[in-house]
């Protein structure tokens, strides 16, 4: 009877393993590696501090290396790389899949890339040159060339007896496909369909001419659209001519779903989705020290419009300490919105037909929850102050700027992204500094205007 | 040929139709309608502003309703199935897998759902119940009924002439199961293998007896980070006995591991990711008032430190200028931080075993990035306020609260999951409190001991 899952085991696995590392059972250790996949492995290793990484990585079987990097996210490969001689890395990566070999060596600085691939064989190099045709995050990256093509005028019967002296089928291969004599994509035909039709028929007969293909050009994030839409499985690659070039199969657009969305969520707090979670001090210090200084200057600038109205703080020591919550509704409000915005752009629902309408919807939430909030500090404040007049200053401040927030938090988005700025990484700092300014200014104005 | 497939087909469909409908072109767009397939269908919806939605969906064909229901996300299904009477519900879910039936019914209101159900012919009706027995988000939920099982003692030869005879295999199906005689799971049968194999083979010699299953009540998130790690097609479910329930399929992971992933992305902006994009004004009103609710008591909690401090700022306007910078940069610090722990909980990367060195790998991020912009604040304050003692302030300040951001922004996601509160949803907000509460303490602290 196979074994019921345990959810908990990698985790289970490696405390044992760090047991047995830290009372230095190695050949234990070592043991237990070569009983582990190569996918579980990759889980261990990301979930290893430096250190532990470290050993690991040379308690694994060399055999499985190459697919275990392969596994890899960019900067625990990156790390284990570094580790790595020149001929290790070919030994490695000899008999990886050709995208994989390609998503393994792309990590690779080019002196080191350089090295690898003069001591690689013919056929590899080959393969590996196929792949870095195409530029990173088009289909043509992510595709395999193993594909398994038909000619149209041979019957199932045929197929079936080839499949068989073949002996195997290449991975989550689920479609073959029929070609013409200049390697033209004709159509394609389901495995299942070969299993269930009569097998005298010929495949022209029973194809599917209305196959659809995906250009090696495409963006690999339309490439995840278009197989979570239609719930493909793999899908056929084609060049400008019509030209079988490979397939693109789900687990690997899987990877780029998951990396699409993990990119916006820590592109909006400011982090590169590269980071690995276990990467030492210094290299994560270094990597989010830039934003930081970013936002430094954005507060400066937040600083420098309470610093033009100096005079009404030193009247006023209550401004003071009111003045922080209006910039802080408008950039919650604002947020909101643009987390909404930066999702409807990744799964496809915005476009320049309803982007007004989107627009206006945005703008008028804003105004709403404006005045819902505006009404409500306006009344907390008179209370607790005893000063209705600073009240309704604060009212009214918070209600333009929950309405800018809802506004901005739209319009900031569409715009980056018509001018091909990444709205998940620069918008929210944009948008903050936008409602930090506007609620600063129309708070302390208005009160300037009342007390000054 | 096939046609070259376009990315924006969809949009430029959207555009077409719109324009059919201004027009009252309905028999037009009735006829595209028809020639759209349910998955583009449902993006056309999700896509389009209430007003046109409806109409659009009063065009659609209704033998299609169905599996375009099964497609919308949760809010644009809700506000569709609004629209429909009991009848034309059950007529639409006739025919739809188990699990998608499922998925449909869930969607719907206690009151109408009893409704259908007693419409529903009896089949339907027990497909219905054995679905519902599983909570959401459990394995069970997703499952689908739909398997091929055979049994140990028969030959490759007969199972591809019962296949033939069958005429059709169910979808995303790569793989057949084998049952003994009380239907436990005793291994699975690859489709390749039955291609590549001899005819003569008996299944029980060429099975994979390791295959592994999936409990019933194993959570949804944990099902996809399995299929992710080991690139599944599909898998089996089984009861805690080990008998066969049913099979999950790739497609349904797919939405499962994209809304995850939108979870912790719209949480961490304080919205619900079931939210529609183009839902009407009052709805999202509503929903998102809450959020912005709680962040003003935050907002006013800041705000009741500095009223601590009324007197000091009433002396020195300057440090109402400047008391901002020292609670934005500890959130943003900290937020950093919170979003990588976020993710890495959602991968499966974090555990008991390591969490101890990530607190201290994050507070070492904080005190080194603290550093770093302590220095630089002070020197600016020095040289802008000319006032050096006020830089020393501010930069020990900001020192303190970005090493307290690190280290909340690791210790508050892993409390919150120790105690079943998701992280995505209220780590922000509670760190964002410490950090307002502790950069206006230690800044404002500071300045009224030397100042004060």
């Amino acid at each position: 009877m196979p074994e019921q899952m345990e959810h908990e085991s990698t985790h289970l696995r490696l405390s044992e393993m760090n047991e047995a590392l830290e009372s230095g059972m190695f050949v234990h250790v070592k043991r237990m590696l070569y009983q582990t996949p190569p996918c579980d492995i990759a889980l261990l290793l990301e979930s290893s501090p430096p250190t532990g990484r470290k050993v690991l990585w040379r308690l694994t079987d060399s055999d499985m290396q190459g697919e275990i990097l392969d596994e890899l996210n960019e900067d625990a490969k990156t790390s284990i790389l570094k580790l790595m001689d020149t001929e290790s890395l070919v030994a490695a990566t000899e008999g990886l899949d050709t995208d994989d070999l390609a998503n393994v060596l792309r990590s690779l600085p080019d002196s080191i890339y350089q090295e690898v691939i003069t001591q690689m064989d013919t056929q590899d190099r080959h393969r590996l040159e196929t792949a870095m045709a195409y530029p990173e995050d088009t289909a043509g990256s992510i595709m395999n060339t193993d594909t398994i093509t038909l000619r149209p005028d041979v019957t199932v019967d045929v197929i079936l007896r080839y499949i068989r002296l073949r002996g195997e089928l290449p991975e989550a291969t689920d479609t073959l496909y029929v070609v013409d004599k200049d390697d033209l994509l004709i159509g394609d035909v389901p495995l299942s369909m070969l299993l269930t039709t009569d097998p005298n028929s010929v495949i022209n007969s029973i194809m599917d001419r209305q196959a659809e293909t995906l250009s090696a050009n495409m963006d690999t994030s339309e490439v995840a659209k278009l197989f979570e839409r239609h719930d493909w499985i793999s899908a056929p690659v084609t060049d400008d001519t019509g030209k079988l070039l490979g397939r693109i199969t789900i687990d690997d657009v899987v990877d780029i779903i998951r990396e699409n969305a993990e990119h916006d969520m820590m592109g909006l707090a400011g982090m590169d989705d590269d980071e690995d979670t276990f990467a030492p001090v210094l290299q994560s210090t270094k990597r989010r020290t830039l934003w930081l200084g970013v936002n430094l200057i954005a507060a400066l600038t937040a600083a420098s419009v309470s610093n033009m109205f100096e005079a009404t703080l030193e009247q006023l020591a209550t401004l003071a300490i009111l003045m922080t919550i209006v910039p802080s509704m408008g950039g919650i409000a604002g947020n909101q919105t643009l987390a909404l915005v930066i999702r409807g752009m990744a799964v496809g629902h915005i476009s320049d037909d309803n982007s007004r309408w989107l627009i206006g919807k945005e703008a008028m939430v804003g105004v709403l929850n404006g005045a819902i909030w505006a009404i409500s500090i306006a009344i907390i404040v008179s209370l607790w102050k005893g000063d209705p007049s600073l009240g309704l200053i604060i009212g009214g401040a918070m209600f333009i700027n929950m309405s800018m927030g809802g506004l901005a938090g739209v319009v900031i988005p569409l715009v980056m992204k018509k001018y091909n700025i990444d709205p998940a990484l620069a918008g929210g700092m944009a948008l903050t500094t936008v409602t930090d300014v506007v609620g600063l200014f129309s708070f302390l104005g208005m009160a300037t205007l009342v007390y000054g």
